[in-house]
């Protein structure tokens, strides 16, 4: 059979390694395994929301409401806009796939950083679009430009802060890159990890409201990080209301569970969980930041829920990852992105006690 | 902002009316509305199922195992298959969009009868392929056969049994299509309602297993309709492994949600309740034989969980359907599809008397 010419040259994405996978290759009891892989709320998934979910469980066999009325109009509430200019995804993931199949071809160019989130580059080349990285894995406003100047690209990916690195652009360097472009260029600001940024630096802030201003910029938020819902699969874009309606064309019927929307509109409502779990972040960082700096290690200072440790030989990333891996502790290694690092999820002080106390030895070791 | 060319030609995909949308429009109780729409199992979810929902509400922070290892392995032992054919998919549906974007080019043609899933189309054209249909709205094999000779299209699809229509193809009939095309056209067995068809009559059951014989077809089936799972996304395709390999190279990561998966693994333990359902299903579905030939309404014989009453003028699908709706009835008005019919999903005995007691005095009146 004849596949599209697209498929030759896929990457596929690397997934953090689930619990299921350490219980079952290493005969771990699940309670004893730490994952600090996949950037999730250590705290958990809010109680409330944990309700909402378990009183709609019996409704499981109805399809969800496919114009997501309710979830848009919290998040029109929330952020000041209209509903109309709101796209639900499953996973803002899925507003990048979205946002691909609408604009990309294979003539056409995508331009994000050395070191960002994998997703934008596997769905630009499903597409055939060529990819065009920043010489620096931080996002410089400078390169940016001087690389969409050279190669016009489509769509440009701001990733702020950045994942798996943990930079953070600030918002006035992110506007000139948006004001360098021109308007049939998308920029894609993808604010995935934005409550983080924006707790720890008000000059990282941006807003969907201000976001409206352009009409070839779209906001990405996610509720998988801060919101607590990883596994709920919800994630939303705001633009303006053209250009959510040219994109809405690629979104299939039910792209959201029935039990997904009741958790996200919950979820909405959980300003004091959210307040306390950024507050428990920024408290288990500086641990995370000084641990670094007594043991000699480099590190990116981070605006995320994670923070990446950058090593020299004899340090390896790969057989760090897997030696914590086999004492149940599941972070991160980055070297499929060419980095000798590893990224951890800050978690709570329990889970970070334990990844200290395994990772220490490795060191020691070493 | 320039477009791909295919959003011009994209039609979407008209879901049936959530509960939500008549509670907000017509301020009926949700406890009042009968929901025919969806053919959603109207036993409702399983209450082992929504026990295992409830228990996993609090891990809604986590996210799924990407590898689905426990699902497909149910999915391969439930089948006598291994679990590298099967892929998981957010309904069905998604499997068709990775079927879709994996094989489809604008230079390609799908075939499909006159009047089947929706779906086929909208997923061929967001590729620009061109769509074909057999003159029939019921499956023919020799009308495949003729078309197939014609066009050579790229992909083949039987929806067995057929919706929005209720008929089914017999296993004969759609082994004479499979066998009369080429090894590169791909062929899609779809079996979302097979459940209820192989139930009624053994004549139209089609396995996954007997479908590996051949490397050039695909089975879909789903646990959106007999499994009770609607609002949950899931469904699953089973091929060769090397066919499997290719498509899933268009599956997102993490495309089922955490509590889907686990709903969907606990659903695989359910024969009795799958089966109570099914004898349910048949008992209810006489009663709309028999209303319909009392009151001299045409019907398609059904092999599925609805059933589709065809009008003459004066009586009127649109008219019929909005009636009904103001007084919390939904049911699905198929004239979007060129028929002046209803489709109507078999609920249980009082949600059926529900529906009798709406539409009588509808057809008295007209």
């Amino acid at each position: 059979m004849k596949f599209n010419e697209t498929l030759k040259d896929i990457t596929l994405y690397e997934a953090g390694k689930p619990i299921e996978l350490v219980v079952r290759e290493f005969g771990i009891d699940p309670k004893d395994v730490v994952k600090l892989a996949s950037n999730e709320n250590p705290l958990g998934t809010s109680p409330a929301v944990a309700n909402v979910i378990s009183e709609h469980a019996s409704k499981a066999h109805l399809y969800p409401d496919d114009s997501m009325y309710a979830l848009k109009d919290g998040l029109a509430k929330k952020f000041g806009i209209s509903d109309s200019e709101v796209i639900i995804g499953a996973g803002s993931d899925q507003i990048l796939e979205f946002i691909a199949r609408s604009l990309l071809s294979p003539q056409d160019s995508v331009l994000m950083t050395k070191i960002t989130f994998a997703m934008y580059e596997i769905y630009a080349k499903q597409m055939g679009a060529k990819i065009i990285r920043t010489p620096s894995y931080v996002h410089k406003a400078d390169e940016f430009i001087e690389a969409y100047n050279k190669y016009k690209s489509k769509i440009i990916y701001l990733c702020i802060p950045n994942n798996p690195i943990g930079d953070c652009m600030t918002k006035a360097e992110a506007l000139k890159v948006i004001d360098a472009v021109e308007r049939d260029t998308l920029v894609v600001v993808d604010g995935a990890y934005m409550e983080y940024a924006s707790f720890k630096d008000k000059a990282c802030e941006i807003t969907p409201q201000e976001i409206l201003k352009y009409p070839n910029v779209i906001y990405l938020g996610t509720f998988s990080k801060a919101y607590g819902l990883g596994g709920m699969r919800v994630g939303y874009g705001i633009a303006n209301e053209a250009l959510i309606r040219q994109i809405s064309k690629m979104r299939p019927p039910f792209n959201i569970t029935s039990l997904s929307l009741a958790a996200a509109i919950a979820a909405l409502r959980e300003d004091e969980f959210i307040a306390r779990s950024l507050a428990l972040h920024a408290e288990q960082l500086i641990r995370y930041e000084e641990f670094a700096i007594k043991n000699s290690i480099s590190f990116i200072p981070s605006y995320t829920n994670f923070i990446t440790y950058l090593f020299d030989e004899p340090l390896n990333s790969t057989e760090i990852t897997d030696a914590l891996l086999k004492q149940g502790v599941i972070i991160r290694n980055l070297a499929s992105y060419g980095l000798n690092a590893i990224r951890i999820t800050i978690g709570t002080a329990k889970q970070n006690d334990r990844f200290f106390d395994s990772f220490l030895p490795l060191l020691k070791r070493l």
